[in-house]
């Protein structure tokens, strides 16, 4: 159920968490109180059950040996045990207090437990108001409160937390008693995701479900660096509506990725309406998604679509890590039970990533050997009906898992359920093969699939969980994403391993201790977390044409040479060194739409055509300057040869930094918005991965008869770019367009570049 | 699991599906005593279970009427009844015979049961061997056995069938006592997804189930018919891996629509490796998967994606009946118990063709007044925690009820198996909403959705049961998908009723009493079926331009002026009447590829450059002639006006006959292959939304300046080329590359017809 709700109002003073208001010497927060409790005070615990009366449960079904006191002066006693007036009435100062007055009253509880010297409060939401002034005064002051004593505050308008390690709970759901227990930590910004990993019944097990709340003091990053340092925790799925650190949180899933633990990530807000509904409901503000999407990619987050696929990854990545086993590159062999399934399962296989490779020729004679009635050999495989399930499915495991072809081994099985003996005998039977033959190969990860979603028979989970905790897995499509993604994440660790974090500042950031007490405020204020809002707030200013050319050409990125002129004699003198035909255009600092036709003069072929667009040009110069914006004089440039046109850009998001793009130019990048997003910097290896990740990547190997163009040279360029969006933080943005590529190199004949003034 | 095998040998005789054999005498097939069999007779019963057992013990559990006998000479009596020593020997005449035996020895069984006149068989599958000739052989004659004597022959390698209305089964798989009755009649070609459509638990009743085999006799076409003209079948769902009579099928969809009961479709094939597969196993060739997918769809055919999909589209399909309601336009408001979640279902919407309009003013404030406390007001809305449950519900669904915005009504819950009486509780009040608001508005189609995968709480379901039997969708993605689909049948059925059938000769095709007698011989022979196939079989002839110009000119097409010319001097006489610039070509018939640069010259600005050309072409004339071509002369055009350049085209699907298509032309089909396609005959809003789907269609409205093409003029088109292709059999192609478009008009200055020479 949701839980979140009282959004910061409008009121809330706006910072911007770029800029960091000078640190004040806050105490350091320890989040053990809050998840290792060894009591808990229900402060407002009321006899018409509620939040006291559900915690006591909790503790009770878990077997948790955290003590629960009650605290209210109008009762002494609560639910057969005592009630005490006030805090300083316990017979022990609490570890965490749960507030369960309304809400809006939480300031004084909170107080209070400043004062008694409580280390953690966790304020629940439920019955809140939502939005309004007295919601934002209280979350203001329970804060700040929070901050000045070091309290662990988790919330308000939380659904709490369950620790399955530390057996406690300050939860105000109610728990199964036979809630799995892994090595999956879940946090949610939502309260009803919150609840609904706690129902996601016996999917995955967790180490501890953390429900976010609005997020004042501790947020996910804060939750997420404690789920790291845990041993117990092997990965972590998050559920998020907003960054409040988006750079804290890519130094973070850095961190998990030099540690192994998998991240996975189902961030909502990718559509229009979604963003308005984050933005109105608990004052996030989703960012640009696209961006978003590739930084969280590059920090070697796996992201997830829906709640299905995050739940079925996190299986694999638990059985990857039970069976001591990799799923390397991904290379899936899928034996099933029915041709018609094989056919359905190739079909789906294209939307997933996943690499199904044919089925090498020597497992092919092997099978025809073993298998001699068999129809059709192919991956996926249906052996059904060659002769009894045994030997057939024994031999087309064998087969493949000998052939070296595949490091995933699947068994696709269509519906899961099966009430029937003798289909459970059969489930059985061919279950017991896929486990013999491939506890023979350490090399080999054996995956269980329903071919469709629904809960899998009994037996067959016994028997998997018996074999080591083979992964089960619903869905096709959700499997095969999760194998897909789980591979390039094996990747990206390999990379990180060997090449160290993407951005040199991630390692410090993510060991930062006491992270949020440098950033006060709500960063979910859309003033100051929103895309287009960061720019607006510090004025920037638009390099000249010149300038922006020699910042490009210093670093090591090729230009079109341009020579100044101050007048039409110079601007010949110019030509005449260049060689005709030539471009002229009006070199002025403080514009920013450069590719306004009127500014520039391309093709003039003879001195006559020259001088006359020499003229236009100072004149409209003359007129602009009366505006405001500096003019320089013209600029003289060559023609360049034609060639394939290219947009390379850098932007810096206000999210997640420097982003580097690369599209096709012209009408192709206006009729397509064919753009590719990497996050800076970038590799070079990278660039010619986003240069193929165009759609319109066939014209980059050239069609009508062109030469293919000279990829090396276009990532050349992107890698440089990226390496000044690193380098040189006041640059805001960079605008090369065209970049023309031909098969021999390649050029940016315009260019703009973007600071900040300040 | 699967069953099929035995596909037929290469050997089989390849036989056009188009073209169709002397119609000969044979006597009809009466579909009834196969799937209302009063006796079925099991010959080659075993004392060591198998089918014999199998078909028995399920007519016990489905508490049939059927009669069951055991034929088996080296048995007096089993499983305590009297086994008979042959068919003659049996007290009556059985409606169905059982094959028992090897299927390799299935000849003689059908011969004796010919002889004894009885009027069905099934041979199911089980222990075949796969391939091989004997198997082929086998094939060949109880299907020439079955069509002399109008036995209905259920397989050869089927799982055979489950008839819920007549409560009798032929069925080899082992059926659930509580298997769920309903309007749904399930067809698959692969027997383990017939295996699953038996296994799918509560989650659709099924009339009928029918697992086709080798389809050597009867096809899906002939249980599609079957099913449409039983009253208790609402809907049918088709696992298909291949089409014996495409047009046919087509036909029959086209019926279905007519008479409201809709049809979906999962087929697979749509991968290479699916196809590979599908060859292989049963002898299915898949066809071009565009040209099918867009003729079923033109016929009313709903087409799933996968079975999740396709079990929930019907679901969704059979409680609009039950409850008497259409999806209309499928305008989708959406409550739900979260704000992250909310966030989530907005950003999985797009995936599913759903449209889920924002809230209306009006409805915005009867919410703010009824829910003061609100905070956010969208669609999706999540309205949790405003008051109690039941009167923030209750008011979200008026009000959204009310608003006239909606065609359908979907509470979205999270994880639907709740375990804890509270969340039962809260279900059941929060769902007793949905139930009260609809039942007051009758134009509004309630639907419950959990939004993920996964079974139901009981609870709800029988609530849902009991308010007349409310759609319950698992998978928001599978639900939005189905609401979409519903949508677009409802509008197909609409369409269907006001305009009639899309091809004036499906009514007749649909009818047809005995279609399988027209097409012996096994449509699933790739030689026979396949995309490129049936072209080669008959020869074809490329007309030259001018009578390719002339034919669309005669069809009302705008087509170039163009003037022929013997040589040079005509040429020039041509030119002065057309006027410069001019293009000229050779003019040729028998050549294919007319685009070849070779053969045309563009922009010819004077007499001299004309000239030359001409000289150059009337060269390559002479050269070419000498090789077979029809060398006609020269055709002299005037230069189009700049444009925008279109390709505009018609195939002649071997599977499904003509269809449309139309590209952007030049660089970007290449590069993005960026075609869509119509079934023949398109109507005019049919065009003008194919030109909307094409990816780079933001191209027609003009980009960098220029004015939006005048898209009525090039749908015009479509139009013309589309009922060319049904009044013109002998077409097979015709080209239109480039059709040039402006803002006032759109013409062919190139054009190909290639008609079948025979």
């Amino acid at each position: 159920m949701s839980a979140e709700a009282t959004a910061p109002s409008a009121g809330t003073p706006a910072t911007s968490p770029a800029a960091t208001s000078e640190p004040t010497a806050l105490p350091p927060i320890d989040l053990r109180p809050l998840f290792a409790p060894r009591s808990i005070a229900v402060v407002g615990a009321s006899a018409r059950g509620g939040i006291a009366e559900t915690v006591a449960n909790n503790l009770r079904v878990m077997g948790s040996k955290t003590r629960c006191h009650f605290v209210n002066p109008r009762y002494d006693e609560l639910y057969g045990q005592p009630c005490y007036p006030s805090l300083e009435a316990l017979p022990e100062v609490p570890d965490t207090v749960m507030v369960a007055v309304n809400p809006l009253r939480a300031t004084a509880v909170v107080e209070d437990a400043a004062h008694a010297g409580v280390p953690a409060v966790v304020i629940p939401g439920g019955g809140v108001v939502e939005g309004g002034e007295a919601a934002a005064a209280m979350q203001r002051e329970v804060a700040e409160i929070a901050r000045r004593h070091g309290i662990a505050l988790l919330g308000p308008n939380c659904m709490g937390m369950v620790d399955l390690t530390t057996n406690a709970a300050t939860y105000i759901g109610d728990i199964n008693p036979w809630q799995p227990r892994g090595g999956i930590a879940g946090i949610a910004q939502s309260g009803s995701v919150t609840d609904a990993f706690i129902h996601a019944g016996n999917r995955i097990g967790f180490s501890r479900i953390i429900g976010c709340g609005s997020e004042v003091v501790l947020d996910a990053c804060d939750f997420l660096a404690y789920c790291l340092d845990d041993p117990e925790t092997h990965a972590v799925i998050l559920f998020l509506e907003g960054f409040k650190r988006p750079e804290r949180f890519l130094a973070l899933a850095d961190r998990a990725l030099e540690l192994g633990k998998p991240v996975m990530v189902l961030k909502v807000g990718r559509s229009s309406q979604a963003q308005a509904a984050a933005i109105a409901h608990s004052g996030s503000l989703a960012g640009e998604d696209r961006a978003t999407d590739v930084a969280l990619r590059a920090a070697g987050v796996i992201r997830c679509d829906d709640l299905d696929e995050l739940l079925e990854t996190a299986e694999l990545v638990e059985g990857t890590r039970r069976l001591g086993r990799r799923v390397g590159r991904g290379r899936t062999g899928v034996i099933t039970v029915s041709t018609g399934e094989a056919s359905l399962i190739a079909d789906l296989a294209p939307r997933t990533g996943v690499d199904l490779p044919p089925v090498p020729d020597a497992a092919r004679r092997e099978l025809l050997e073993r298998l001699p009635t068999l129809g059709y050999i192919g991956n996926p495989l249906d052996p059904w009906g060659a002769t009894d399930p045994t030997t057939a499915y024994g031999a087309a495991f064998d087969a493949f898992a000998g052939s070296g072809a595949y490091d995933v081994l699947a068994l696709v099985h269509d519906f899961p359920y099966r009430s029937l003996a003798s289909e459970v005998e059969t489930a059985r039977e061919v279950t017991a093969e896929l486990i013999r033959v491939t506890a023979g190969h350490d090399d080999l990860l054996p995956v269980y699939v329903s071919l469709t979603s629904g809960d899998p028979t009994p037996e067959t989970k016994q028997q998997l969980d018996e074999a080591g905790g083979i992964p089960m897995l619903r869905g096709t499509v959700e499997a095969f994403r999760a194998i897909a993604s789980l591979s390039e994440w094996e990747r990206s660790r390999d990379r990180r391993l060997a090449d160290g974090p993407r951005r040199p500042g991630w390692p410090a950031l993510a060991a930062d201790p006491t992270p949020w007490g440098h950033e006060p405020g709500s960063r979910r204020d859309p003033a100051t977390a929103g895309g287009a809002g960061s720019a607006s707030l510090h004025s920037t200013a638009a390099l000249s044409e010149r300038d922006s050319l020699a910042l490009l050409a210093g670093a090591g990125i090729p230009v079109t040479p341009a020579r100044p002129a101050s007048d039409a004699d110079a601007a010949v003198a110019a030509a005449a060194d260049l060689g005709y035909p030539v471009a002229v255009k009006l070199d002025a600092a403080g514009l920013a739409h450069k590719s306004d036709a009127g500014r520039v003069r391309l093709d003039l072929a003879d001195e006559e055509t020259l001088r006359r667009a020499a003229a236009e040009l100072l004149a409209i110069g003359e007129r602009l300057a009366s505006d405001g914006p500096d003019v320089r004089g013209l600029l003289v440039e060559p023609m360049a040869a034609p060639g394939l046109e290219l947009i390379v850009g850098l932007t810096r998001d206000p999210q997640v930094g420097p982003v580097v793009l690369v599209g096709l130019g012209g009408i192709l990048a206006e009729a397509l918005d064919d753009v590719v997003l990497g996050l800076a910097p970038v590799g070079r290896d990278e660039a010619l991965a986003m240069l193929a990740r165009l759609r319109g990547a066939r014209l980059l190997d050239g069609v009508r008869g062109r030469l293919p163009i000279a990829r090396g040279a276009v990532a050349d360029i992107l890698v440089g770019v990226g390496r000044l969006g690193i380098e040189r933080p006041e640059i805001e943005a960079i605008d090369l367009n065209p970049v023309i590529a031909s098969a021999t190199g390649a050029i940016a004949v315009d260019a703009l570049v973007v600071i900040a003034a300040s």
